[in-house]
């Protein structure tokens, strides 16, 4: 694996999954594999999952982990080419980049959408700087429009949560939220699930339908009962609108999952890739009953990076 | 020791401190119990020796250290149980916590009191969500009530400067301030010099008495002089009313701790917990004095720390 | 070596340049040099490439590292000596100071110029106190007046770009900013440089002569164009007026570095300690172009501290 910013940066997922669930197994079977080499974390927005869990992993594979906190620690970023820079920025992103070319072997970073331009947000305009400026692997901690950490760690649990002989079904349905926020988690666990075996089915209201380049030939259901409807996995997440970009346009129907709406399901595992705004984009009673898996998938997070950093390390020298 | 947030989880006062003198003796004699393990240590607030001490004895015992700030790092935090999370906080304690549980071997945590609400104050709003929700063996780094890694590191340090047979005569004095300061450190010295073979006098203005559940017997004068007179131990604090909780009552006799106050002990020998406000809680002239072992106290954070961390190691499989 | 924070305090020049070039060659050769020791890295300001060099540079010699970013994690600092801390300040650097002398066998500091006195500046008001009370060797991540470890890293790299026999021509030209930045890299550049066999030339507009403390005999020319005629190495950096202190007098040339100005040169190699405001103080152009040996100075980082850690550990028991 030469990087991993999206599913299509994975040669085989079911042989991935496979190998991170044997790191579950034996998490320090490779301590010495990453021995004198050095990993940057690199935080432009907050984490705490991401944040520990990479460095868990990290540890694990015997990596130096340099953790940085860009806004707080260091300088003020340009993303802009060409700028003059006689304002507020102190420092251009490409030479940041070029800097920790020089300090790592491993580059991660998160940055999120800023949710202001949508053609800035699907151009991925700053993690696509990373991708051009780096000279060593660049792995996603979560960018505008992809969190491929997550949706590993998304298939790791389904895969330990699935012991039948048929396809599962899988729905990911819209949620409740109270401010507009970034379609990475549903753009990207649309685009692993279309690699799974399994029947995938995404809900949401109107006006909120994902971007057609990562839901491609997803059935896209209205209604939520409807989507519900013997589901064996129900995935929660809210995202803003696509079309009218960062808008939420107004829902009369309570989409809030709750453990009425889970009797109509298969007994489904509930999943949820944290935070969660508890009463709002699922109950309590959900959020804390049999149901979900929704720590379990946290867990699985550090399994998902130590997998991916494992399998870059086998490309450095 | 399956968890340490107050003197109640220590089994035998006498054989930690003996323990914490051996490992300050050879502070590398454990470097193998940690590996493999982690100890993640949550700061919802500042701290210079607790952050600093605490990493160099979880590094000396092998452990993996996972800091998180978690104000700034991670999500802002809702801690009322049941809660309609549709304002500003983004991520329950008690999900942080579980997601903790599956990072951590242990959990330490730093949770100061809010001084608005005595009775969430009292009742360890926030401490006691982690006693509560942690699976894994929780370390408290200071609470609203109690600072226990710091008075282990205090009985350490009065042991290793009292060599007579008598009991020495321990004085907890109240010292000024300019804000309403927490009555965790005065509390857990209290706690904690009850099980000490100690004299031990409490001496406060009057308004300022401690919580009677933490100074039990104590003796409590209000004159300053007659508590200091032939003191062998003068520890300064300040803290603001239990009573009128928060409340910071007129004081008119002068209470920072002076080397002319020094005169009428026992060449007393003074201790404080740091930071220190200077020429406020104590003067210059006994802060930077032959008397002050306030900064042994300080290096000794790192030996009790270490103590307790390897006490809980011993009952991690 | 004792400490390091001018190069009054390198025995050997060419010897620690040489040594650092070792270091680059096989960075892991002394993994064990650090074992059991600890280096504190207390950032009082900003900083990306000194903060993560250093960490490399620690974690190949096998040191613990503590990491403070003091003014976010920890509490703050009162400066003044004899202070009646009744203000904002919540320890004293001394104290703090103290606390690290127990904790760690290094310390390492940053701490910019306050722009604001000339006086405290000069006399290192913050740097000073971590000399006077520091226990241990202290190391300067910059400070006021000085950014030696940049420097060493500016002389490493200047070694490895010249192989002729004759002198290099090494100019340092100011270049222009937005608002007024410290003197600390032009004023250490000419330190150095006066210890290096080169031939040194300083080039800045009238009213930014630097302080003739650090200039010494070295030439100052206030016309760029002559000033970097057959020059081999030119060292770009803005700073403000040091007779006015911090002020900014007009300067009516362009004193931006462009490629036009490099024909006049020697093909000269670029040099600047980053971060660097681009199309300000340099074009684009020169930033990217063939000529910029900015990104192998900031990887020389690495080595120059790691030389100087090394070199201090020697002295350490």
């Amino acid at each position: 694996m030469k990087k991993f910013t999206s599913v299509s940066d994975v040669e085989n997922l079911q042989e991935i999954i496979k190998k991170a669930l044997q790191i579950k197994e034996n998490p320090l079977s490779e301590t010495e594999k990453g021995k004198g080499k050095t990993i940057g974390l690199v935080f432009l927005n907050s984490s705490l999952r991401t944040r520990l869990s990479s460095q868990i992993a990290a540890q694990n594979l015997g990596l130096n982990v340099l953790t940085l906190n860009a806004a707080q620690e260091a300088w003020n970023l340009e993303f802009a080419d060409g700028a003059v820079m006689n304002g507020d920025t102190v420092e251009h992103i490409k030479d940041a980049i070029e800097v920790l070319n020089q300090y790592c072997d491993i580059i991660a970073v998160r940055c999120f959408a800023g949710m202001k331009s949508k053609e800035d947000d699907v151009n991925e305009s700053i993690l696509s700087q990373f991708e051009q400026h780096a000279k060593v692997p660049v792995v996603s901690l979560e960018s505008a429009t992809r969190h491929p950490l997550q949706s590993l760690a998304d298939c790791i649990t389904i895969t330990e949560n699935w012991k039948k002989e048929h396809k599962p079904k899988v729905v990911l349905t819209w949620a409740p939220h109270i401010k507009p926020i970034a379609q990475a988690v549903g753009n990207s666990f649309a685009e692993w699930m279309q690699e799974m075996d399994v029947e995938f089915v995404i809900t949401n209201p109107e006006g909120y339908d994902l971007d057609p380049a990562f839901t491609k030939d997803t059935k896209v259901i209205h209604n939520q009962d409807e989507a519900l409807k013997d589901a064996d996995f129900i995935y929660v997440k809210n995202w803003s609108s696509f079309d009218d970009y960062a808008a939420m346009p107004e829902v009369k129907e309570n989409w809030m999952l709750t453990n009425e709406k889970l009797e109509n399901t298969n007994q489904a595992k509930v999943m949820h890739c944290l935070p969660v705004r508890r009463n709002v984009e699922l109950s309590d009673e959900v959020m804390d009953g049999e149901n979900s898996i929704i720590y379990q998938q946290a867990k699985n997070r550090i399994f998902s990076a130590q997998a991916v950093f494992s399998e870059i390390l086998n490309n450095i020298k």
